[in-house]
Parts: structure tokens; sequence; C-alpha cells
């Protein structure tokens, strides 16, 4: 009951959402504070081994590192230094039978491998996912307010000839509740105007990060938001990808796809809007390997109302090696929790099993970035 | 395991909410169009087969129409024109085990079936249930804003007559967060004058609907809100029924039921008021056939704090005949679930589980209703 | 697979948050009055007992009065008669294995025993926990606008020297909106005079329960807040404890434990908050025992991300001598299930096992309210 279904064993996989990993080795005080979203344990708590996802690297991670399934933790992170974290990578990341990573290398980015780099360790396909404000920060220095917008798209252009989308962090520092309307060029100068007046490089600006959004879409990528769970910085009831509706409504004519990414806990809300909005692609990333083995019962409310052509598999994983390792195995213990009831209760057939499976796995993936061109 | 209880096979069913069927045949476009909440497919996602709701069309109403569990999509769609879509309304509507259909005909009324159509093809007892914003839009153009209280009154008290209860889409219009307080005579002829300069028949005023829904209850009948899930029209974040709190709060010394419909992904919320308030009560219709062998979770959440007095069902099938026998085979099949594993549990007993079924099949609506005077 | 595992039969309980109990007898519409949240029945509905919780009575209660599992509720209640409420209390209070109950004595105190006259008969520790707005109230009367913050603190000093905790009823009177930043002596003494013009002693004014939960974490013990599920009078919308992110932050700094209480339906939320702010706390009391057998859901959804060492156990238990002992019988069903699944699968040693339900029923509630030295 408990292992993988052998069409999804052997399912090759897309993580449209990643981030590099960390080459250097780790002590147990930086594996707890990158193993989940907390910044730090506290001695208020315990460990943060005691959690589920606590649970799950001591299960599904210590055999690849060759030790007995629910090793202790220190024996875990002694094993860990011995091999040596770049050896570490290696065997997560081959490990994971994902055959492209679609790498978002916007967020501290001189602590992780490159893209290319990343690649290596992986021995797979990788792909660039150009983080919106990134570029925004980078170009304003030096424009001007009513240069920023020209500045802006000419950069982004560049940067989208070797990407396969864009990414939004409007979630992190404004919430989600977007104007839906384009803002004018007389208000993206304006703000411009104001965000250079404060000095400060870091973006948080409604009209600004909706801009970026629009200049994304006119590039025809798809674009993708970070959406609901994240870490202390973020202020989730303003993460709610409801919020994002009226953008979705102004945005469906445009054919451009947009993916909310994670979505936890408001994953229901963001299958509703998969449903009924043609552009719109949602996983459930993140919470996959929070959640430990919980991931199948997250998966299985994301499927309710998503349709299965709009469904994408991401691991969200960022820094440590294990993290790609578990979203995969979860997810892929997830959805084939998910066929095998189904085909036990006879409401699919197996064929539909290998198609869904198929579709959410990397079809969805491949015909959104159009991969097979990439 | 999977099979339905016998009482619950057997059990009388009262949809309390439900709307015409389209009785011309639909190509494979205009079939999927109508199968879930979205308008239409897209060449970004595939099939809106691939689905929880597609794969239970061909598992569960494929031999309905003499076809194997889970033939294709195309031979099913063959099928059904083959058979013609009276006959398969006739089939899949008699064969729901529905004694009483409680129609709500404001919606699209010259594409469907009028309620005496319906209930000669479902062979079984049909009931108005009266869209108080539809009486709004019709009595506007002969009135006044300083009339427009008393026409509408009027008539809603002529429809009342022939009408088991009365519905309310605020949320489609203008969302959930009313005014918990009755508008006053001066405020409702303002906004009646507002509304005929506008020029627009189209009714979203939140003084009106609100003043709508109080004039409802002013004549007895049960009200019924539009709340959370439906298509791209809603701004789904403006329909969670906590929303209704302050009103509901304000009504219910009244004594007249007030019905909370669909919900989802907001049916902990409504099983919360439907647990606090007297009057109020719950279902889960629509989530029911689009989440399909995931429609039993969803029932036992609402049945988490809804006390079982207050549940009742509902398909809220609207066009495809299929949506009637999924809303009910679907919603039959989490009762059994529900009640078959407290059983096996010991959780309960089968007189309290027959009670149960009882209650949320057809009981708690006769007598809200009062089915058995109408 | 319906029984408990023996170390969770036999696990200690701190109860982290009840109230008291009835000791007069109950006739049958006081104890389904006091049986959910709803305040009584209505004639629209039908009895309380028909619900999960009072399936949960006549199977779990009806033993321990030495009734056979499933008697009706007039038999139940005609033995409760005839046994007394002290006899019941004693049994169902005893046989919960609860070694230290939390008791907040702020609300109908006149009703309900004292913390002393509760120890004796469930003959356990008791120790108490001090709801800041009762203590604003009795204080207001004898002071002034200016005199108003130190007299508060004076008295709250006084009563934190016998109590272990403080609870903050904000999410009853204003919602968890709660302004993050301290509110100044200023505007302290403004927000007190206001409160004595109105002449009423009900407290319900933002600035003032803020400076409460300033003032009682000044005193360094934990401060319980209510959040989510309540009664009629609750604002549930108001009520997501995701609306505290903004004072979690702005107190994070302080190492003083917030608890954030009962949660539901937004339990998932409140675990977010557990995991990533060090001094924070949830659990699922209230629904534990209303939902009945839908219990262990419940819990499992709060341990996706909530670390283990951020989860605690509580019944809020009220007035009913049953609700203690479901609240805890449930509770240990639902982390058996948890665990009994997980040791099936092999998803956790056993080892694991014990220390979670350790860390959950007991350990983390000693540490926190530093139950060794109280």
């Amino acid at each position: 009951m408990t292992g993988l279904l052998p069409f999804v064993a052997d399912l090759p996989l897309v993580d449209h959402h990643c981030h590099g990993v960390v080459t250097e080795d780790v002590a147990r005080a930086g594996f707890e504070a990158m193993l989940t979203e907390a910044d730090t344990t506290s001695p208020l708590g315990t460990s943060l081994f005691d959690s589920l996802i606590g649970l799950s690297v001591r299960e599904r991670c210590a055999p690849v590192l060759d030790l007995p399934k629910h090793a202790p933790a220190d024996a875990y992170l002694a094993r860990r230094a011995e091999l040596g974290a770049a050896e570490v990578a290696r065997r997560f990341l081959r490990g994971t039978g994902t055959t492209d990573f679609l790498l978002d290398g916007g967020f501290l980015p001189d602590a992780l491998t490159t893209t290319p780099e990343f690649g290596v360790l992986a021995a797979a396909r990788v792909h660039d996912v150009v983080r919106l404000e990134q570029v925004a920060e980078a170009v304003l220095p030096g424009t001007t307010a009513e240069g920023f917008a020209a500045a802006f798209a000419d950069e982004l252009g560049k940067r989208a000839a070797t990407a396969v989308g864009f990414k939004s962090i409007a979630a992190y520092r404004v919430g989600l509740d977007l104007n839906p309307e384009r803002p004018t060029a007389g208000e993206v100068a304006a703000a411009a105007g104001r965000w250079l007046r404060t000095g400060n490089v870091r973006l948080a600006d409604e009209v600004l990060h909706r801009h970026l959004v629009w200049t994304g879409l006119d590039l025809g990528l798809p674009v993708q938001f970070h959406v609901g769970y994240g870490d202390s910085d973020v202020d989730l009831h303003r993460c709610d990808p409801l919020l994002l509706t009226g953008l979705l409504r102004a945005t469906r004519d445009r054919g451009v796809p947009i993916l909310l990414l994670h979505n936890y806990p408001f994953h229901r809300n963001a299958a509703y809007l998969a449903q009924v909005f043609e552009h719109v692609f949602a996983d459930v990333g993140l919470s996959t390997h929070n959640a430990g083995f919980r991931a199948p019962a997250i998966l299985a409310e994301l499927l309710e109302l998503a349709p299965f052509g709009k469904v994408l598999f991401s691991t969200d994983a960022f820094g440590l090696a294990e993290l790609y390792h578990l979203g995969t195995a979860l997810f892929r213990q997830g959805l084939s929790d998910f066929v095998r009831a189904a085909l036990a209760a006879d409401r699919m057939s197996e064929v539909d099993a290998v198609r869904l499976c198929a579709l959410v796995g990397h079809e969805n993936a491949k015909r959104i970035y159009r991969l097979e061109h990439a």
C-alpha cells in the first residue's frame, strides 16, 4: 500500500519551480534553519527535526546516504558531513528522476549554485526562470523615473532570450491584492520616481509589481506568482490566490500562462482559479516536502477542482539537497496514492491513471514552457 | 467498500437547489463548456474530461447510456447523440431517486426546461424557487425610485404563492459582505433611483440586494444564498459565508430559514454558521459533482460542525442531465462512506445512521420548505 | 484499528486550556445548550444530539455512566440525573488521565466550579490562567483614564503570582486584526477615558486589548489568544490567526510564548505561524470534541506544518463534564490514529512516535508554562 505504482516510480518529472543548492557543508543549526520556513530553532520549542519533514528526512533521505531508515538526526548529519556537500547533492539530485529543472536564481544567488553548476550536479537539463523584481532592482540605479519602464522592458527582453518564464514575488512585498488594471505610463513613472527617492533598492510598490507582471506578459513567457506559504516575511493573509482574481480576469485573453506556486493553505482556492480561468495553472510545491507523509492529502485537495491539464509539479526546493529528493519522492507518493485508491475502487481506468500522471508530472510543464523548443 | 449501504442506495432525496436541463443535443465543445464552472476549454490546458468530474462522467454516466465504465469521451458523446437529449435526460433524471426537485429557473431560462417540463422529464414533484434579483429586474422598468419597494413586494408576493423559497445571488453581484441592518425606505428609494438612472437592468447594488432579502424574509419563505464556488464571474474571496455573519445575527429572531448553498471551499465556515445560528442551513452542492470521487471528503468536512438537522442535499445541477445523476450518486457515495466508516468503528448505531441519512437526504428539506403542504 | 496504541492510552496529559464545570443537574434543554457552541436548540432544526458530538456522547460517555454504547439521549440524561452532577463530574474528570488542568475562570464564574473545587473533583493538579479582560474590567471602576495602565499592571502583577498564564479574548470583542505596535501611554489613557465615558464595563477597544497583551508579555507569562471557532458572538472572519501576524512579528524577540487556542477552521494557518515564529504554539481544542470521530482529521491537518515541539493539548471544555472526557478521548484517538498509520507505513519509528506523543501530550505544556516550578 505504501510503495509506488510502477508508472509513477518511473515517471519523468519536470520541476517547474526550484532554486539552487548549497554546496558548502552545513552544521546542525544551519541544516535546521534551511529545513523548514522557520528562520531558526528556538529554546521555546524543540528541534525542527520534530516535524513531519524532519521525520521524512530520517525516513527517506537516510538510506540515500547509506544509513538505515529513521537514523537519528545527529548520525544523519555526521554521515552527511562525511560524504561532503557535493557528493550529497549529486546523490539526491540525480536520484529524483527529474529531467528538467526550472530554476529561479533570484534569491540569495551568492549562497547557491548557478543554473549551469546545478545542471552538472544534477546531470539534467536546466532552464532559467527570471525573477521580475530582481531585474527591476538591477535596472533602477542606472535609470530615471521616466526611463524606468523602457529600461526594464529592454533588460527583461534580453533576459527572456535565455529564459523559459518569469516570476513575481509581489506576495512577499505588497501582497496579492493587485489592481487588475495595467498601470499607465504616467503611473509607472511616478511610482519609479517615488522608489528612486527612497534610496532603497528593495522594490515594494503595488504599481510597479503590477507593471512588472504586465511587462512580462507582453514578452509572452509564462509568469509564476509566489502564492501562500512562505517564511515569516510573508503576510500570509495577503497571499490568498483569490486576491488575484481581478488581475486574472483582466489577463485571460492574452493567452499567456499564469502559474500559481505553492498555494498552501489556499490550494483549494488556487484549484478553483485553475478551473475557471483558461490561462491559470497551480501546484503545491513547498508544502509537499514540509508536510512529509501528509503531502498526499494536500495534493488530493488540489485535484478536487483543478483539471489535470492545469496542475504542475514543483518542489520549490532551496539550498538543502534533501529538499529536491523529498519534494520529488513525496509528490510521487501523493500521485501514486491518489491513483492507486481510484484504481482500487474502479474510479478510473489504468489508461486514465497513466495519462493523469504524465500530464501532471511533465506534459503540462513541457507544453506551457515550450521545453521541447527551449 | 465502494458500494452503497442499502439504506443509502434506497434513500428518497429532495434536491433543494437545482436548475433546468438542456433538451437540445450538444457537441463536445458545448458539453465541456457545461461540465464544470469553466466557460470553455483552452489550448493552454487540455480537455475538461481530464478532471475528477470528467472521470466520473465516464465511470458513472456511461453505464446509464449502455456503455462500459470508463468509455472514452468521444464514444460517450457519440452514444449520447445517438440516444438524443430527451432520452438522455429521462434516463439520468429518473434514475436519481429524487422525489422532489426545487428549481431555480432564474438563470438562462430560455435555454432550459421550464419547471413543469422538468417535472415530466424527471417524473417527479417539482417546486419553484424564485430568484429575488430576477423579480426585481423584471419590476424595475415599470416603476419609479419611490415605487420600487412596493412594486417589488407586490410582485414577489404573487410569485411566493406558487413557490417554496427564494434565492439571492448577491454573491455574484456585490459579494456577501452585506450590511446587517435592514435598509430604510429612503435608502431603498435612493438606490432604486441610482439603478434606474444607470439604464442597465442588471442589479448590482448592496442596498438593494439586501432589501430583496429582507422582503423575502417578510414573506416567510426560506431564503437561499449562493455562497462560494461558482463560475469566473464570482469574486470568490467576497463569497465566504462568514461575511454574512452580521446579517444572520440580525435575522435570527425571525424564524425564517436561511440556506447557504454550495459553500466550497468555505464549507467548514458554513458548518459553523449552521451550528450557531438557529435558522441557518448548509449544503455542498455543485462541488459534489465537480469533485468526483473526492466528494465524500467534502461532505465529511461539512459534517464536522453542522448538526445533522441543518444539512441539506442539493446538486445545483444545471443544463447537463449528467450533473443531476452525478450530484446525486456522489452525494449518496459520500453519505454511505461516512456512515459506513462510522458503523465499522462502532461510532454510531445503525438506527443513528439511518436517521442521519433521512434527515440530510429529505427530512430537513421537507420540514424547512414545508413540502408536505406544497 | 479503532483502539488506542498503549502508549497513547497511558499518556499523561496536560490540558492547557479549559474552564470550570457545572455541578448542578441540568435538564435536556440545558444539556443541549452547553453541548455545542449553539446557544439553544430551535424548532427549525432538530436535537443537537443529531451531530457528531451528540453521537460521541452516546458512544463514549454512556459507558462511563454504566450504560451501553449508543444509549438514547433521554436514557443517557436520565441516568446522568440519577447519578447526580457531582458524581458524573468525578467520573468524567478522573477518567481523563490528565495530570494538570489549566483553568480560565474568567467566563461565567458564578455558574462553574472554582479552580480549587475543580482540583478536588478531578483529583488532579490545577493552575490558573488569568483572563486579561476580566482583570481590566475589574480595575476600571476604581481608576481614571490616566491611572488605568498602572492600576491594571499592578493588579495583573498580583494575579500573575499565582497564575501560569494569561488569556486574551480580543477575538470576541474586536477581532484579531490588532495593530502590531505597542500603544503609547497617551493612547492607552485616551482609550481608557473613552471606555470610562461609555459607562459600560465591557471592554471592546482595539487599543486596550492590545495594551493588555503587551502588559501580560511584560510579566513574562505565556499569553493565550482565543482564535477561530467559538459561539455566535464571534465574527469568525475576524478571528483568523493570520490577522495576528504583525503582532507576532513585533513580539518574537521577547521570548514569551504566545498560544493560539482552538483555531478551527483556520488550524492550518495557525500551524504555519507555529512553524515560522519561534514563540508561537497552537492547539485544536474545542473543535476536537465538537467534531466527534472527525477529530483525528483535524489534528492531522494541524500537524502538517506545526513542529511537534509547538503543538499542545487542550479541551477548552466548559460546563459539561462530558466535554473533558470527550476532548481528551478524541485527542487520544487522533494522536493514536496519526502515529498508528505512520508506524504501519514505516514513516516513523516507535521511538519517534512515543516522543511525538509525549511532546504534544504534556512535555511542551510543562516546558512553556514551567509547570514543574508551579
